[in-house]
């Protein structure tokens, strides 16, 4: 049922494809406390894993991040891995980096070319350029992405948000904002389902929060290519545990034509 | 998060309270049919239980279908009843009553006060004020209803129809729309959302068919107090088995607020 014209088919895996991917995050702050949390992640068979290294108490070290992902690689071994490191100010963890740092961070991991994704924000315009030019030439897959821990803005500006992803050269764009009231996640829907039709790229969106679970499991019902579910620990509010997740999608996988 | 000011208690079950309600409904041909039905569904704990009286081969002997209802009551004990013909033209079986010998079967029925709740169709203007009398006067709730097995009309149109099903004071007002598009479910949701705030009663809405399956586990979350399911066979498209649609409501919980 989703009409992105665009699959990003990451080692095997279709973005955009026929069926929603499972995405669970590793937010462990210590090389250590993340392998133990892979290994129970792995056994739950999510589609990504994403490295939301903003929880690492080492990001401010490359050597010790590439030797991180690189663990991580060894045990995911074919599932794609996507990389994040979303600051305090974008909703993640207080990061000690500044913007400049946090690029030349993203450089090195993906001259490494250990990941397969990588997400970064739409805030930072001057440098997403650069990035993408990184990114293209290390045959990095990127996301660009929007988040909004506060409210949901309307159905015209969220489009907005992922035209902008679009055409900044976006492999992937992604919308998460926060609802308010149920009303939000029509909203949400609503742009979803519009602007999937006019981008040539998939889109990941959600409404967060626990008002906002509805959008994590139905969001593929409207055009959301990838959901975030939980693993062992959460990354965002809202999310919903992975074996759950599987079984909520097998009951409405008829609502997306599969 | 139903913001219907009037609850409808049924046996204690709450009808816009703050959980949804799972109906499930009995199509067997024969009385004998219908009781082997019943002893598989009264094991899974529906909330209510719906005869849908136009599957009965003996629809048109009223004293027996006042034994069967009997029959019926005896097996569900304190479950609430709800008494349905849905006829061909209105998305149900073929039934050799005429509009004015359903009334004359309904009034039966309400008389028996074996049933707690009877669903009459928006369509037959004309019979409404004086089944709502009947109903009033035996102490049965009624659901009024609208059926669409082509299409789903707008947003104003299915607002106008549980509108209506108030104004002609239905304790219930129900719509049950055919999408074919997964914008409709939108529409649906849309619809339900803005007029349940509009509303004093409870409503009931769904998008039937495949497509539809969405709107049966999440309608709860946009303002539909009952859902139906299957118990052993569905009495309309899309349906989901009872046992997956308490899995599934049970993950969105969070989202109705619960």
């Amino acid at each position: 049922m989703n009409l992105s014209k665009k699959i990003v088919t990451v080692r095997g895996k279709q973005i955009g494809g026929d069926r929603p991917l499972i995405c669970t995050p590793l937010v462990g702050t210590t090389t250590s406390k993340i392998l133990s949390e892979m290994e129970d992640i792995i056994q739950k068979e999510p589609d990504i894993i994403e490295w939301r290294a903003d929880f690492f108490q080492e990001l401010a070290d490359s050597s010790k991040v590439i030797e991180t992902a690189a663990a991580i690689r060894k045990y995911v071994g074919e599932t794609p891995l996507l990389f994040t490191i979303r600051s305090e100010k974008e909703g993640g963890q207080s990061i000690s980096l500044t913007e400049k740092e946090k690029i030349q961070l993203f450089e090195e991991v993906c001259k490494s070319k250990i990941v397969d994704l990588i997400d970064y924000e739409l805030l930072y315009e001057e440098e997403l350029p650069y990035l993408r030019q990184v990114t293209k030439e290390n045959g990095i897959y990127m996301i660009m992405s929007y988040h909004n821990f506060h409210f949901t803005p309307s159905c015209e500006e969220i489009k907005d948000k992922l035209l902008k992803a679009e055409s900044y050269g976006a492999d992937i764009g992604k919308v998460a904002v926060m609802p308010t009231s149920t009303k939000d996640l029509l909203v949400l829907f609503n742009a979803t389902q519009d602007v999937r039709n006019q981008l040539q790229i998939p889109i990941i969106t959600m409404s967060m929060g626990e008002l906002g679970t509805l959008t994590r499991i139905a969001g593929c019902i409207f055009g959301s290519s990838v959901t975030f579910a939980v693993g062992r620990n959460s990354s965002a509010p809202g999310q919903v545990p992975i074996e759950d997740l599987k079984v909520a999608l097998r009951i409405i996988q008829n609502s997306t034509g599969n």
